[in-house]
C-alpha cells in the first residue's frame, strides 16, 4: 500500500511537476448553449487574445488570479483549431491537451460535439484501418512517410479491388492532417455506414517534393514552389502509387483513381491529375492556389479530348478566401480550353471548416 | 503570377498570423559541439525556466529584446521532451514543431542527431508499416484504438506466423506514445536489420480500463486505479487480442507471445502477464510501479509450476526513480515464491531515455 501511494504520487508529481498554478484552469469549456470559454494564465502578461479557426482575433480580459478568459457566442459544433497570443507570442493552450499538429504552427483544438448527423463526429458505426508507411523517397532524397486508409471489411487476402482516391495536404500541414485535423476517417466510416459513398482506399502522401519550401517562403521563391509541386508529383506517381497498389488491393484502371487536395494540395491534385489523365478520371480541388496564372504551360494538353476523359472535375472554393479570384479565374481558362468542371463556390474563409464539408460532399460522387 | 504572389503572400500569413515577432526565433538551437540554446519571447514574464526530461529545471535569462534563452551543457544525442515555464505555466516551445504527444501535458522535444549506431536514429533500412485500428468497447464502454507495427517483410497474404509483442505505455501516454516518443517502430526496423532480433509484430493498445483515472489521480483512488488495470487486461485479452489475430499472421501459441510495458503499462504487463501465462510465455516490466504491495492477492497463482512456464521474466528500473525501492521489493517477493527473473538496474531517472534503451534491450531476447 505504501508502494502504491508513493505511485500515485508519482503520478500526481510527474504531469503537475511545473509549479502547480493557484487553482486548476479549465479551457475550453464548452457551455450547453455551445457558447465557450477559454481560460489562459498568465498573470504578467501585458495582453492576451484568442485566435481561432475561422473567427475574428477576441480580445481576452485577466481576473484578480492572473488568469485571462474570453467567452465566445455559440459556435456551431464543429473542431476550431485556435491559439493564446500573448504579448505578440502564439501559444498552445497548457490546459488542453487537443493538439492540431502542423509544421509551422503548431495550435490547440475546441471540439464543440454535435448531432451523429455530422459526418465528422465518431459514431458506433464500423471503422476503418489507418497505415503508415515509411520509405526513402529517391526523388525527394528524404526519409518520408504516407498514410493509407482502408474501408471497413477491407480484406487484404480478399479479391475483389478498391478505387483508390489520392487525398492531398495543405501547405504547412503533415502527411497526418487529413486524418488529424481533417478526420478524413471518420467521415469515409460514416458514408460508407450510410451507403452515402462507393467503399475506396484512400492514400494520404506527403506533399512536400522540395521539402526546403517550408523554410523559405515568399513571392520570390516561385520557382522553388513549382519545383515543389513537380516533383511531388514524380514521387507520388513514381514511388508512392507502385508502393501503393502492391501493398493494397487498389484497381488500376484510370477510371477507378481519384485525386484530390486542399491549397497547395488542391494545385498539386490539379497539376498532377490533370497532367495524368491517363491515370486519373476524378480530381478535385478544395481552396486550391499557386498553380500561378500561366495556365497554358502548366496544363498544355488540355482540350476536348482531355475533357472527354475527364468523369469528374470538382473545383471549390469559399468566397471569404483570398484564393477565391484566382479559382474563378482558373475556371474561366478551362471553360475556355472547352473542359467542362464543377464549380462549388461556399460561404468561408481558407480553413478546414470548409474542407471537411468538401471531402464530405466530393467523395460521394467518386467512382459512380 | 499575380494568382502566384498573392497565394505565397496568403502562404506567409497564414502560418504568421499572430502578430510577428520582432526578429525570428530559433529554438532549439543544437551546437556543433551538442550544446543546446532554447529561446522564448516572453517580453512580460517575470520568471522563466527550461524543464527537461532527465534533467534539473534551469533558470533561463531575458535579454533586451524580450527573449528569454539558456545554454545546455553537451546533451549525449538522444530525444528529450521539454517545457518552458513561465511564471508557473508550463508551455511549449512555439518555435520547434515537433511535439511529445500526452494526455495531461503536451511538451516540446528536442532532438540532439547521433550516430547510425543509435538504435533511434532513422536510417536506410527496411521499414515496417503502422496500423492504426478503432473499435468500440464493450468492455470500458468508449470508442478508442490500438496500433500493430508489421516488421519489414510482411506479407498480409504469406504463410508464415510471427511472433507477437503486446507493448504498454504509461500514465498520461495515449495509445501512440510507444511510437510517437519511444520510435518503437525505428528501434525495430534497426534491429531487424541488423539480424539482432527475431520479426516479430507489436500490438501497442490504449492502457486505460477507466479512463477516469486519468481525471482523478491521488491516494483515495486506488481502488479506481486498480479497476483501471484489471479492465484494462480484460479488454486487452477479450476485444483486442481476437481483433489481432484475425487481422494478422501472428501466433496463437503462448511461447511466441509477449508483453511488456513502462511505469503502469509495466504494472499492466506484470497483472496481465502473469495471471495469464496459459497466453503470454515472455514478460518485461520498466520501471513499473502501482500493483501495490499485496502481492499475493494480485498474483496469486505464483509457484514453481509457474516459474517452469516463463521463458523470461525481465524487470528493469533506473536507480534514481521512486519507484526503484518498489521494483526491488517485488524482486525479493517473486524470488521467495520460487519466480526466477532477470533483474536489470541502471543509472536513470523515470523517463522515455530509460526506456528506449529498455525496448532496445530487451526485443533481442524474445522468442529465441
Amino acid at each position: 500500500m505504501r508502494r502504491l501511494t508513493q505511485f500515485l504520487l508519482l503520478l500526481l508529481i510527474v504531469p503537475l511537476s511545473a509549479q502547480t498554478p493557484p487553482k486548476p484552469i479549465v479551457s475550453p469549456e464548452v457551455h450547453p448553449d455551445h457558447r465557450v470559454t477559454f481560460r489562459f494564465r498568465a498573470p504578467s502578461a501585458r495582453e492576451v487574445s484568442l485566435e481561432r479557426e475561422g473567427a475574428k482575433r477576441l480580445p481576452m480580459l485577466k481576473d484578480d488570479q492572473g488568469v485571462w478568459s474570453v467567452t465566445t457566442d455559440a459556435l456551431d459544433p464543429d473542431f476550431y483549431s485556435y491559439s493564446f497570443v500573448a504579448d505578440g507570442v502564439s501559444l498552445i493552450d497548457p490546459s488542453n491537451p487537443l493538439i492540431t499538429p502542423n509544421i509551422l504552427h503548431t495550435q490547440s483544438r475546441l471540439h464543440v460535439p454535435g448531432p451523429a448527423s455530422l459526418l465528422w463526429e465518431i459514431s458506433d458505426v464500423p471503422h476503418g484501418v489507418i497505415h503508415r508507411h515509411f520509405y526513402k523517397s529517391g526523388i525527394v532524397g528524404d526519409e518520408r512517410d504516407f498514410y493509407v486508409y482502408t474501408p471497413p471489411g477491407y480484406d487484404p487476402g480478399g479479391r475483389s479491388e478498391y478505387p483508390v482516391l489520392y487525398l492531398l495536404h495543405g501547405f504547412s500541414d503533415d502527411a497526418s492532417a487529413w486524418i488529424a485535423v481533417g478526420r478524413a476517417n471518420v467521415i469515409l466510416d460514416n458514408l460508407f455506414a450510410r451507403g452515402r459513398a462507393r467503399p475506396m482506399v484512400v492514400v494520404m502522401p506527403l506533399g512536400y517534393g522540395a521539402p526546403e519550401v517550408l523554410k523559405r517562403v515568399g513571392p520570390r521563391d516561385a520557382s522553388l514552389w513549382r519545383t515543389n509541386v513537380e516533383r511531388f508529383k514524380e514521387a507520388t506517381l513514381q514511388e508512392v502509387l507502385p508502393q501503393v497498389e502492391k501493398a493494397y488491393r487498389v484497381s488500376k484502371d484510370r477510371n477507378q483513381r481519384a485525386i484530390a487536395g486542399l491549397s497547395m494540395g488542391g494545385a498539386e491534385a490539379l497539376i498532377t491529375g490533370l497532367n495524368s489523365l491517363d491515370r486519373f478520371a476524378w480530381i478535385g480541388a478544395f481552396s486550391s492556389g499557386g498553380v500561378g496564372d500561366d495556365y497554358g504551360s502548366i496544363f498544355p494538353g488540355l482540350d476536348a479530348k482531355a475533357d472527354a476523359k475527364l468523369r469528374l472535375l470538382w473545383i471549390a472554393c469559399g468566397k471569404e478566401d483570398r484564393l477565391f479570384d484566382g479559382n474563378l479565374k482558373f475556371i474561366g481558362w478551362l471553360k475556355s480550353k472547352g473542359i467542362r468542371c464543377t464549380w462549388v463556390e461556399t460561404p468561408g474563409a481558407h480553413n478546414w471548416l470548409l474542407w471537411r464539408r468538401y471531402l464530405s460532399d466530393f467523395v460521394p460522387l467518386l467512382f459512380q
